[in-house]
C-alpha cells in the first residue's frame, strides 16, 4: 500500500481522485502496489462529496505524516505550490505535478532536490495534457541529439484557429464560441497571447537540451492579430495557420519562439485541429516523430498525473528523471533566425508588384476570394531582422505570418 | 562502464554501432554510464570495417564473459535468436531486441525469466521502428484501461497504398516502385499479406491487455487485392485506404484484425502517408492519443534499440517491464464484429439498385470517374458474418473493404 495526498480539489484534482477510483484495479497492477488517497488538501469544504472524510485544510498534516510517500500538486500557480512541493521533497516525499508555471520557473531546483534525495519530481501533465511527452523525452528518445521540438501546445488557440478556418470567422467571434463552450477562460490572455504555450516549450526545451531555458526570454506572439483574411489567404495557398511553440538547435545556436505559423499540408502538424495538441520532435537519428492527443481537459490531464503516480510508486527510492541543469541556456536572438514570411498588403497585385519586387525579389502574388483591394505574397528565406526592417519600411502592410 | 554485445551486424546491427559511436556523449549522459560495445557477433567477416577487432563468430565468447551486461539481439528470425536470448537472460544479462517474430512467439517466457532474475527484456524496436510505443504503453499510459490500439504498422504497404492513391497506379506497379526504392523486399509476402503487421499488433495487444495474444489467431488480410478502382472510389468518398492492424476491447470481448480499411478524413490516421507509421491508442480516461514517425529504416530502428540499451543500463538490476502473462487471451471471432463495408459491384447503380437495397436497405450509390459499368455503395453497420453471407450471395461483386 502506498499512501498519497492530493493538493487541490479543483478540476484536475477531482479528476485525479476519479481516475484512481475508476481504474483502481489496473492502476494497482501497473504500479505493483495498492495506491490509496489518504488526504485531499483544499481550503474549501465539500459537504456530501466522497472526499469529505479525507479532506484537510492544513498542509502540515500531510507534510508531517510519514505514511504519505507521494504528493500530487494540482493547485496551479507558483505559490503556495512551490513552498508545498519543496517542503514535500525535503521531507522525503516524491511529487507529481500538472503545474507548468511551477515547473518552468523552479524545475531545475526541484529536480535537483529530488535527485539528491533519491526521490522523483514528475510533471508529465504540465505539457500536452494526456499526451505522453515528458516521459518519452526522458526515457525513449535517449539515443538521439534532439534537433527540434515544435508543438501545438495550447488547445484554446488551436480551437479558435480551427473555427476561423472552418467557418470563415473573425478572431473575436471564434473566441466567443470557445468561451461559451468552456474551451477558453473569461480572461483568455494567457492562452491567446501565447503565454501558456511559452511556458510549455520552455519545459520541453530544457529537458531536450539539458540546460534551463528561461521562459521570459522566449519571443512570444499570440493569435489575437490573426484575421479571417489571413486564414483565407493561407487556405488559398494550401496552408493551415497554427500557433506553434518551437525550439531548434542549429550547431551551437538555440532558437525558441511562440508565434502563429503557416503550416504546409505535408507537415504532420497540418492536420491537428480543434482542441487537440501535438508535439513534433526531430532527432539526429530517429528522424521525425509526433505525439498527438488531448492537450487539456479534466480527465486526460488527470490520466497523465496518475501515470506519474504509478511511476513514482514503482520507483519510490530511485530517481528516474534526467538531469536538467540550472545553468541557463543562452538563446540566440530571434533576429538571426532565417525563414520565409507571408505578407498581406493593401492594394492589388499590379499596384504592389514593383515596390514589393524591389524589396523581396521575384515573388508571386496571391489574391483570396472575398478580400478585395489587397493581395499577399511569400518572401524568399531571409533573417527575421532583414525581413522586419523591410516590412516596417513598406507602406500599406496589413499583416505578416511566418512560414514553417 | 557498461559492456554490451551486439548479435548480428546486418542493417540494424550496423545502425546500432553507428548510433552509439555518433551520439556517445549524449547517450552516456542519458545512461549515467559509459556504454562500450565489447563484441559484435556475426558469422561473416568484415575486413577493414571498424568492428573487425571486436567481431566474434562464437556466441559462447559473449555468453561466458561476465563483463557483458547487456546483449543486443538484432539478427531477426526465431532461431538461433531465441536460444541466444534465453541463454543470455539465464546468464544474468539483460537483452534488447528489434525482433518482432521472437517477441510475438516467446515474449511471455522471456519477460518472465527477466522478471525472475531482476533483469530486463526490452523490445521497443520490434514495433513502429523509431516511434516510441512499447515504453509509452508500459510506463506512460498506465492510468487507463486501454480500449483500442489501431496502427499503420507496416511502412511498405503504406508506401504502396500512398503511391496508388497519389498516382492512380495498380498494386503491381506500385509494388515494383517500392521494390526499386528498397522499401519492399524481393519476396514481399510478409509485408503485403499483412503478416508483419499481424505480429506487431499481437505484441501491442498482449502488452495492452496483459495476456498473450497469439498472432496465429489474428484474422489477417493483406493489400494485394486492392485495386486502383477501390482507391478511386475511396478518394471520391473522401476516404483513404490504409492497411490497419487493430485490436479492441468491448466489455469482455477482445477483437484483433489486420486488413485494409477506409479511413475517414476526421481520423488522425488518415493523413499518415508514405513509409510513415502511426499508432492510435484509445484509453478510458486519456481519450485518443497517436504516435507517429518512421516505422522502419536502419537508423530509426537502431535509435529505438539504443534507447532500450540506455534504459537497460539505467536499470541494470531492476526489472521495469510490465508483466504480460503466458495465459492466452481468447479473441472473439471476427464474425461477431460489427462495422460498415464498402462494396463495388459490376453494372450501373440503376441496374443494381433493387438487388442491393433488398439486401442492405436504402444505401446510396457512388460512381468513380474512369471506372465505367460498375458502382459502389457503403452498407449500414452489420456483423461480419451477416455481411459476408450477403456479399457472397450477391452476383457481380468486385471487392469489399471495411470502414474504420
Amino acid at each position: 500500500m502506498v499512501n498519497i495526498a492530493v493538493l487541490g480539489y479543483g478540476t484536475v484534482g477531482s479528476g485525479v481522485v476519479e481516475v484512481i477510483r475508476t481504474n483502481s484495479e489496473s492502476i494497482n497492477k501497473n504500479a505493483g502496489h495498492d495506491i490509496r488517497i489518504k488526504y485531499v488538501l483544499d481550503l474549501r469544504d465539500f459537504p456530501g462529496d466522497p472526499v469529505e472524510e479525507i479532506l484537510v485544510h492544513d498542509f502540515d498534516v500531510i507534510l508531517k505524516d510519514p505514511e504519505v510517500k507521494i504528493v500530487v500538486e494540482v493547485m496551479g500557480g507558483v505559490e503556495p505550490a512551490y513552498t508545498f512541493v519543496k517542503k514535500s521533497l525535503l521531507a522525503g516525499k516524491s511529487v507529481c505535478t500538472s503545474n507548468k508555471e511551477l515547473v518552468a520557473k523552479h524545475g531545475p531546483e526541484l529536480l535537483e532536490i529530488a535527485r539528491q534525495k533519491d526521490l522523483n519530481f514528475l510533471f508529465e501533465a504540465s505539457v500536452g495534457g494526456g499526451i505522453p511527452i515528458i516521459r518519452p523525452l526522458n526515457s525513449s528518445l535517449t539515443a538521439d541529439e534532439i534537433l527540434e521540438i515544435t508543438g501545438i501546445l495550447n488547445g484554446t488557440t488551436n480551437y479558435i484557429l480551427s473555427q476561423m478556418s472552418a467557418e470563415g470567422r473573425e478572431f473575436d467571434e471564434a473566441l466567443k464560441t470557445a468561451q461559451e463552450l468552456g474551451y477558453a477562460e473569461r480572461n483568455p490572455e494567457a492562452d491567446v497571447e501565447g503565454y501558456d504555450a511559452c511556458r510549455k516549450i520552455a519545459i520541453l526545451s530544457s529537458l531536450a537540451f539539458g540546460d534551463h531555458v528561461d521562459y521570459e526570454e522566449i519571443y512570444t506572439e499570440g493569435i489575437s492579430k490573426i484575421t479571417a483574411a489571413d486564414i483565407a489567404y493561407a487556405k488559398q495557398m494550401g496552408y493551415a495557420v497554427k500557433l506553434l511553440a518551437s525550439s531548434k538547435r542549429e550547431d551551437e545556436n538555440y532558437y525558441a519562439m511562440v508565434a502563429p505559423f503557416l503550416v504546409p499540408p505535408t507537415h504532420p502538424l497540418f492536420a491537428v485541429n480543434d482542441v487537440f495538441n501535438a508535439i513534433f520532435v526531430k532527432g539526429n537519428v530517429f528522424g521525425d516523430v509526433m505525439f498527438y492527443g488531448s492537450g487539456a481537459g479534466k480527465l486526460p490531464t488527470a490520466s497523465a498525473v496518475v501515470s506519474d503516480v504509478v511511476d513514482a510508486t514503482k520507483h519510490l527510492h530511485c530517481n528516474i528523471m534526467s538531469f536538467w541543469s540550472s545553468r541557463k541556456l543562452e538563446l540566440t536572438k530571434v533576429d538571426k533566425a532565417t525563414r520565409r514570411f507571408f505578407v498581406r498588403v493593401r492594394g492589388s497585385a499590379d499596384a504592389n508588384r514593383d515596390k514589393v519586387r524591389a524589396l523581396y525579389g521575384d515573388v508571386d502574388f496571391v489574391e483570396a476570394e472575398g478580400f478585395s483591394d489587397e493581395c499577399g505574397f511569400v518572401t524568399p528565406a531571409m533573417t527575421e531582422a532583414d525581413f522586419h526592417s523591410k516590412y516596417e519600411s513598406t507602406e500599406g502592410t496589413l499583416n505578416r505570418i511566418r512560414l514553417l
